[in-house]
């Protein structure tokens, strides 16, 4: 009886599909860093630095971000329903909190909070987030449209099985881009069709850049479903206008297309001649209806002032999309059964949070306009050290959590990369780790230098704006020094 | 400006693979069971029932099963580590919860529980995960090899897309099946290649009926990857005995086939001459390692004793594949940056429970056992009733929470079921629904009757043992009265 593992599964015989996308967030450069920290561990003061700096991942709670009371405090009521039938609860929860939670787990199957929920999320909590939409947008949302969804990772991943029929079929995406989208779309089989945001209009759209794209992709057979607009920017930070917004709507439905608004940072915008609109919103101010334009928009628990990344919330909403559709996208989701319970209650939170007149409105209040004021603080500090250095220049960052400067590297750093295989940003990128502990994710994470891209062979990072404001105050100086060190050494063999 | 809805999405423009698909436990049903339910709501008594009784899904606490207080309060303090930092909270959580959730708290990014983790789960809760499996097997496991996902379901479909490059890879899977399995390798673009149970061997599995098909669809073409094992079985309740999981070990061993183990269930064993093994525990005592077998084992904490469906937690141990392809794996997971932290707090819970001498061990031990000796009674009450009707015939259910009696159905019934356009078994599902409220699944759900199936035409239905035993004593007389009127029924028209 010979062993025979032919058909068994090897880096030659795996799905390659997965061989041929990457992930930089947590790539490369992350798993240096946590190579490094380990090292670190093992022999304290063996680098010049104290600790790893991750300003690689989007992460506020790891870089110490507070979660927001209420939303702790409901949580933990939900999870142990027999909280709410003892009086000594009241000494540590805040009424407002023990409210809620009773009201939440009166409306879930079998009210302990461990049962299977329709596949879509609980109703009550849908209708939350249903009405949170409508007050923010001044449009009504309807509970029948909104799926919630473990991260908005997940919700984009079910778009993308839902879109993409064979690699005949196209998305148009962003370039610098968010990596999940190129991942998804080469996973479930289809073709990405890139266009470029323009660094020199502060990371806004041109349309005739993207109708280009478009056009290129028709002629090379391509169907192209649907377009991903991120707003605010990751990893670039901008807010768009509401004249360019309106322009995008226009297009979309112009040229039929979905639109897949990545609009996870919605409470994060920092300056005050920018408001975050949902496209939603904009095609309804424009006149436009279910029936003349197609929209998913993508929100999550993850960023925000609730920085609740590792539970998995997040919801989205699908407008313009006929019954039969909406019934395949049910079938779809409930193949994984139900997004998880805890995911749901926080995005319900999220969205419908206390009101004036609440009890613990005012801490609300005050801890989430804390954090967004810090973030603001920490955006500005981040994006003028970086404009400060020679050969950099950053745009604002008006929202998300991103710095995404561009580094004019000297030739011979950009040799030296060539020398060791590594694209220039990686090679800036891994001397700046190793020099300093920040770890950041090089513009090439993000596609900024591929295909056919007008700004192939620019140089950028991304650096997360997320570190308390004590630790990049630590940090500007650490950066400056690497940076003149690593530009004097190269400068100077130009 | 012509509207042009052209390339947008419609139910004949979806991706087909979507439409291809079934997922009975939450479809047609299910549906039919909401609408009677809302209706009823409106004009209460309008059904000679006072109820639906869910018995369609494995949904343990919608039917009433109460949640572990250990595992609850644990969940409860790590959403709230500030509880910890409280005198009160003694007054409300055991000693023994507040210490693991110090513990758990202290292993976390950030120190509160909302950061983004490693994509393959927090460290110290795979290690956990990790001694729970060498305690339980009696051979080692290491946290490198162990996934926490959110769910079973979530580490299918991540296997299936490593799996599958196309239509031309099979994965063989047991007929009647849990319908995540064929959904999943429908939409990743790859073949179902399926096997038949056993009914009248308890629903064990023959070995030369796996080895037909194998050869069937290598003759075909197709090169089959994985080997896809319920045990226990859902639906059909049986536990492998441990010959021949011998056999099925050798036999995947010997073709190069990937074990895919689902083994949700195993701490759903009923009888006292079946115990659960894992299959990675069978290959390693008949002196097979890594290098011999690759097995990915699944568990979720859904079903068990646990129950906690909602929470999506889970994980996946993979053993026998090289680095480089679980680089890949780690690749993948990534995309969804990581699974739910409750979940992944549950999984550790369950797999590495309170141990003797800490102080809420009677009390865990005690819940647990209850449950089990409960569902155990509610297994035999169940299987015996359905043995009782005339032209049933129900295997014992060794394991699992579901009995899957067979329906010897008069002439008639088939023919008004073919009048209907539904099989003969969705037709008695419904019928049974409308009469009494209790919604089970049709084999047909399963695809008991698909294919080349020499059980092709047999007619079952699948009833979780969910329910309380004061309702089970409820239900039996209602589910007797509608068996005997519909076979009168048809039997007389025959």
């Amino acid at each position: 009886m010979s062993y025979n593992k032919t058909a068994s599964i090897t880096a030659e015989t795996i799905n390659p599909k997965v061989k041929i996308f990457d992930y930089e967030p947590c790539g490369e450069i992350a798993r240096h860093a946590e190579r490094l920290e380990q090292e670190m561990e093992k022999s304290p003061g063996s680098r010049p630095f104290p600790e790893i700096t991750y300003c690689n991942l989007g992460n506020p709670q790891a870089l110490g971000q507070r979660p927001i009371t209420f939303f702790r405090e409901v949580l933990s009521l939900c999870d142990n329903p027999a909280l709410l039938r003892r009086d000594e609860t009241r000494m540590l929860f805040s009424p407002c909190a023990i409210n809620r939670a009773r009201k939440i787990i009166e409306s879930m199957p079998g009210r302990n909070s461990g049962a299977y929920t329709n596949s879509q999320g609980i109703r009550s909590l849908r209708e939350a987030v249903a009405s949170g939409i409508a007050a923010r947008d001044g449009f009504p949302s309807r509970p029948e449209d909104i799926f919630l969804t473990d991260g908005a990772s997940s919700a984009i991943n079910l778009s993308m099985q839902i879109l993409i029929r064979s690699q005949e079929d196209g998305v148009l995406c962003p370039l610098p881009e968010y990596p999940l989208y190129s991942a998804s779309i080469i996973l479930h089989g289809g073709t990405m069709v890139p266009y470029n945001l323009s660094e020199d209009g502060d990371w806004g759209l041109e349309i005739f850049e993207v109708k280009r794209c478009l056009e290129e992709a028709r002629i090379a057979g391509l169907t192209v479903r649907a377009m991903v607009i991120i707003n605010p920017g990751n990893p670039t930070g901008q807010v768009l206008s509401i004249t360019n917004q309106e322009e995008i709507v226009e297009f979309c439905r112009k040229e039929g297309l979905v639109m897949l608004a990545d609009e996870v940072y919605q409470d994060n915008v920092y300056v005050e001649d920018r408001k975050f609109h949902s496209f939603k919103k904009v095609a309804r101010s424009l006149g436009y209806d279910e029936n003349d334009i197609s929209i998913v928009s993508f929100h999550s628990v993850s960023m925000g002032f609730s920085g609740e990344c590792g539970r998995r919330g997040g919801y989205m909403e699908i407008c313009g999309f006929g019954d039969d559709v909406m019934g395949e996208i049910r079938k779809v989701a409930s193949v994984t059964l139900c997004p998880n319970i805890g995911g749901q209650i926080l995005t319900s939170l999220a969205m419908d949070p206390p009101k004036l007149g609440d009890g613990c409105f005012e801490n609300f209040m005050a801890e989430k306009e804390d954090i967004r004021l810090s973030l603001a603080k920490r955006a500005k500090t981040l994006s003028s050290a970086f404009s400060s250095l020679e050969g950099m220049t950053c745009n604002k960052v008006e929202g998300a959590i991103y710095a995404f400067p561009r580094i004019h590297l000297p030739a011979a750093a950009i040799k030296a990369a060539k020398a060791e295989g590594v694209s220039p940003d990686m090679f800036y990128a891994c001397r700046l780790l190793d020099a300093t502990g920040i770890a950041v994710v090089p513009g090439s994470g993000f596609h900024q230098v591929s295909g056919r891209n007008k700004a192939a062979g620019t140089c950028h990072i991304r650096c997360t704006i997320l570190p308390g404001e004590e630790k990049i105050k630590e940090m500007i100086p650490r950066l400056k020094e690497f940076h003149e060190s690593f530009m004097n050494e190269f400068r100077d063999r130009s």
